[in-house]
């Protein structure tokens, strides 16, 4: 099926390149990241702990133990065709393989008579550039005692999932995969707390720096922010509705005693939304700041351009008149004249000294 | 019934044309287009698939066969007699002939006896300006194993779904007329995808040069794509309630298992709106640098006045005073006077310089 | 019960006129209009037609005719025994004739046990200021059989609907009092689309030329335009909740077949709602180029009292230098002193310029 | 109880007054106001009409009369152990009081087992200062054939209602208590009439002003208007929730034929509402005027600055060029050179103004 | 349990800290109080009343007494083994247990089988800058016939509570654990109403002198205020949404009696975000004000520059022309040149002083 693809040559990235093509014809849209499709199979109970690495997906077959929960995490969305037997395998909705592959997805929950389907961003900070953000689309689908994952790329964002498998006396051990999901969920949103504190040390120097530096990258920065923020809450807004629609779902695939835990996670998911707002707020203030600031520095330039035309323009008249070379101007005779005309420039100025001072510009 | 448009010729394109007609009048509003009213006709099964082109709308009546699914498309709206006898042949309701030929229509869906009435909008980049959007209003008649779609002119919107009827294997074959319904409107909302990757591509590097270049033409293009995008919000927004509307329905004529595929178009639009929503942002933040960098650059001019000003006008003073033509005056008889003044003014430029510099001027 | 009136002199025309009366007493609040009260009866059924002009109340006692649908239609509201007189006869709650005489509701809905109560705005261009508009209210009574209507003047809105009455295959004349309703309220919705054209019409040369010229007189027309698009949004909006209401309401009063209708003119309502949208936008922006128009002058002004400053100030400082009459200036002497300081001038205005070619200044 | 008050020092009249006391402690938080407790009871039926003044509260004791309605209103809240007699003489609910004597309520509507709560706000305009508001809150116990009102002070708000009830015929005095309730409320919303024409008188000619004339007094006028007009939000939107609430609710209390009257106050709010968000909208929009202005202004000044400067610097500069004292300057000596300088002096001053003119500066 | 936070040393105080470790685990997140844990239990009925300090939590075991409510506040929660085995005496939930550690939560309310949790902050001015808040979270637990609550740290906030529990005849004596637990929210929305009058007491004087004063600390002032209102915005508004939920809750906890004190609690926070509200209003009003008075400030300095140049620079130019050296200027040779010129500069100041006056700018 993928060998539509080749049909379709103008525009590789965007959403549109599925435009044209039969509903449900499975394509990877977004970023292509190198990593091969990695499919990792963990198997717990309460006693055991098995964890490999599939070469193929027919391994899955020979996969299935009672008494176990599976955790299956694929990791690279490229290889189209193992996707795509994945889904075979699991008898998943052609819709849902579509999902999974468009990495464009908003967070969203849907529910089918046998699984869950969550989609969720994770979010991390661009190494290079510290400013803007990157998201990685990590669909997970619930089914009766089996988790699966599909992350964009391998990286290391489930380590400390697999740390807490270890542990024999964790609680993951003791519940269902319904807790491993809130497990793999609550691990993202903890990391949204992360870019929060990020987000925080960047904004609070330049919140201090503000009212006395505004240069023009000032601005760029600021727009930067904006922005990161803008798309923060486009990924995180819809994961506040996921989980109060998983609250008020009634699958047979969420337990009660769990349920609680996804109502933990939903005020995380609220307080960081309270702080990506607050931020937003301080961000919308210091743009205000700044715009002031720039006002207030033309307004001191206008300032001094008045008090130096004020104070010179008249003495350089008074300089002007005497510089006439009318036949007839006494004062040019006068044995004082010239000092008195410097009487007069020094008068002049502490007039318009004293008046400046009065108006408290000086 | 037609004849009744003799009698109005103020102005012919406006919604106000309808004045004064007794409601459900048929009256075609809006833009004319060249093409005439062209009937398509396809019916397919699993195993069959016939396409012909009617001449007259008569030959409907020899048309129905059994265990087909029909899909009539009528290409220009400018011959009101054969829309006319459509619906009566079809027993269609006079109002929704009425909105068929009123191309003001927002996006809705309305719920009959016998059939569903859509409408949507086709979005497509007009070919010579690229920042104007044209669009173009669908009807979409969903009733028992039949489809009347009405379009206002002949384009290729359509040509990819013929593509997919003509494959046997493909999905659209295997399912009901409510089915293709969801391919229509899958193919406009895929549109809807173009666009925004359109506009993605104008916003990108207008935001890399407005830090650097910022000249009038500029707002006007920011006013330009504004407008678009709040079209494009008032044309695409309903579409949103429209497709939650039918999910909620439980009308007959669509199936349980096409429900979902109508979820994944809501999906989809509910995108484009977030994208719609944060081109917005952007545009609106684009404004904002815009009126940022036009402060600067007074805030640079009014520096340079200042600092002119500021240097010349009191060395212009003292060249003043030693111009003046008192008798008595000292220092122009001194042998070093003129050189002193000149020190006097490289004295006062230095200081002045190293003023501004202090001050972040120069 | 108008003697009230008597004792209440201070002001007439506000809403506040009303203040320290019993409620129920009887008031014709608003601009009074000369006409005086007229009313029009019309009885129709498929096969017969009655029209004529009663002149006094008392004629309506023998009105009653079975089989025919009565429409009193009461042009005026300043003769408030009339207005009394009619709701005795037709046992109207006081409530009610207090909201028909008193011009400044909002539209709106109430349903009584034997009547409907819809309050509507007819709206006007204002034939000598064409961006302000003028309302009409106008109170329609829908009882079994029967519909009345309370004008404040008389006008041409209901002209077209006696042209549908006259004809005897119109749909009109085969509905009931609902219909005659629906088609009432269709009629001064249509003429909502009438100024929805007009606010185009007049908005498109200004937002055409706004680039180009802005003098003070296109803010006041701004303002104009928006008071207007406030009051038009003030008296529409309720419609839409008005006609909202009406469809949900469960009243016998209005047929299954009828709803429909009011659906349709519901949708016309939304189009127009979304079209003052539009204008507002239109509107808003354009006061922000305005605004940004006004910050461009500024700025090339600016820019040419610096670019004369900066030419000319250190010029005429060199001019003051070889003005000072200091016996020593060898300068002064030099054969080739006066051209030599042309060249520095001429070096010095070709820098300056060139300086400011290089700034994109000229 | 109020012994409690002793202890508390510091600031007396805010809210914060009550921080610190056991909740259901009585005191009078709000502005004091001289007036004494009065209590006026009213009593009356179709055939009766008793009225007078009470000395004491057990007074009341002797009231209870059958067959009549019983209006109790107490004009001022200082007297802490009159109101506290009363409450217990009636047996209301602690909290009640407690509201009752703190005046910084919102108004609100609570339904008590034996009685209805509403607390509104009636407004009146300060004598001295036309454009700020004071507000009174009155407190209205809905009972079975009884009401008591208790009022901040002695004023003429209710006078009209007793000269209703005056009147024999008045429909006051047919109806039972809940009609008295509405009276009550539809005479303090009537004064919201009265205060939205003085807005309108004020708004009206600041509007026709504000093109012209803009000093900054304006800006002050402005600010005070637009607190007022949240002021009057705050003070009667929540009245407008009480009225829906009201009606909402299957009280005893209020009678299916009074529910009318109250959906007619409903609507009175509503308008207010509507009104009060207008001269909202049109204070901004003279905010927005006046800012206009202002940068219209600077335009102007900076724009003379610009003409005087660059019609006289260049000729300065020429002045000065043959002020000079160069020796051999062949102009100075020709017989025209001097009348050939004017001819430049004119020629770059006619320039410049041609210049301006089609900039059309002048 | 908490010594898996030696693995954990990047950053100890934002929210992130918890980021990688599994959910569940104890953490102290939030500002260290350096106070130790403080465990106070009140015991009361009508008649006994027994207060004492708990040294370990061991002794809670002793302490349960029937016919006695109990009341167990701690002060701390440095100590999280304490915290622990309190919550493992009394069987609460470990998510609950996370959240009191954790002193960013949102106030909220959640209902588990045996208890209530409620999270509520306490506001505190900072006692060295008046103008920045201090939040403290406060847990309460309401159990049957028992509350316990959780600070920060040690404070006053309670003293009053233990002053009102002395009073035999208090309503608290008399009513249940539902009731202490009305009157601990109700002491802390009353501290809201201090920080209220603190903000008026603050925000009235900014705005009588801004009309007259704008440096640029009061934009930091403004800032910083603005930054305070958003705080007890995000703070005190969930206390809203808390207190509705309560008032709906069916729990068993809470007595028909006591819901009315909830209602009432809810009506003061209503007040509290309405006066936050309006705060804002003014805040940001007092932003434009400062905006608009900059503006002023400059037009000001730019007419002062426009008077002074546009009086002296003609004059200069006159005397400049006489100033020149032309041999045959017949003016300088005149008797009477000089004092006619200073007619023509007297004239022209005059004149230029006229065109001001008329233009109102003097």
């Amino acid at each position: 099926m993928s060998s539509n693809l080749s049909s379709h040559k103008k525009k590789l990235n965007g959403a549109s390149k599925k435009s044209g093509l039969p509903p449900g014809t499975l394509v990877h849209v977004g970023k292509k990241h190198k990593s091969e499709c990695k499919i990792s199979v963990t198997q717990y109970s309460k006693e055991a702990l098995i964890q490999r690495e599939l070469c193929s997906v027919k391994e899955l077959e020979h996969l299935k133990t009672d008494h176990l929960i599976t955790w299956i995490n694929v990791d690279g969305l490229s290889d189209i065709i193992t996707i795509e037997s994945i889904g075979e395998f699991l008898n998943i909705h052609p819709l849902v393989l579509e999902d999974i592959l468009s990495t464009h997805q908003r967070p969203k929950i849907e529910e089918y008579d046998n699984f869950l389907y969550i989609v969720i961003k994770d979010i991390e900070i661009q190494p290079d550039k510290e400013l803007s953000l990157q998201y990685e689309q990590i669909s997970i689908l619930l089914l009766d005692h089996c988790v699966i994952t599909f992350k964009e790329k391998t990286d290391d964002t489930f380590t400390s999932i697999y740390g807490h498998l270890n542990s024999r006396n964790s609680r993951i051990r003791q519940f269902d995969s319904d807790y491993l999901a809130y497990v793999i969920i609550d691990t993202i949103v903890d990391k949204y707390f992360v870019i929060e504190d990020h987000m925080d040390d960047v904004l609070g120097p330049l919140e201090n720096n503000i009212f006395f530096d505004s240069d023009a990258n000032l601005l760029q920065t600021i727009q930067r922010i904006k922005r990161s923020l803008v798309s923060m809450r486009r990924n995180i807004g819809p994961v506040r509705e996921l989980l109060a629609a998983l609250q008020r779902s009634d699958s047979d695939l969420i337990q009660e005693k769990t349920m609680r835990y996804f109502g933990d996670v939903y005020d995380h998911v609220l307080r960081v939304m309270d702080s990506v707002d607050s931020f937003r707020d301080r961000i919308s203030d210091m743009h205000d700041i700044y715009l002031s600031s720039l006002s207030n520095k033309m307004n001191e330039t206008i300032k001094i351009l008045t008090i130096f035309t004020s104070i010179f323009i008249p003495m350089t008249f008074i300089a002007g008149v005497y510089g006439m070379n009318f036949e007839y101007m006494p004062e040019l005779k006068w044995r004082w004249g010239y000092p008195a005309i410097w009487v007069v420039f020094i008068i002049a100025g502490i007039g318009m000294f004293a008046f400046f001072r009065r108006k408290k510009w000086i």
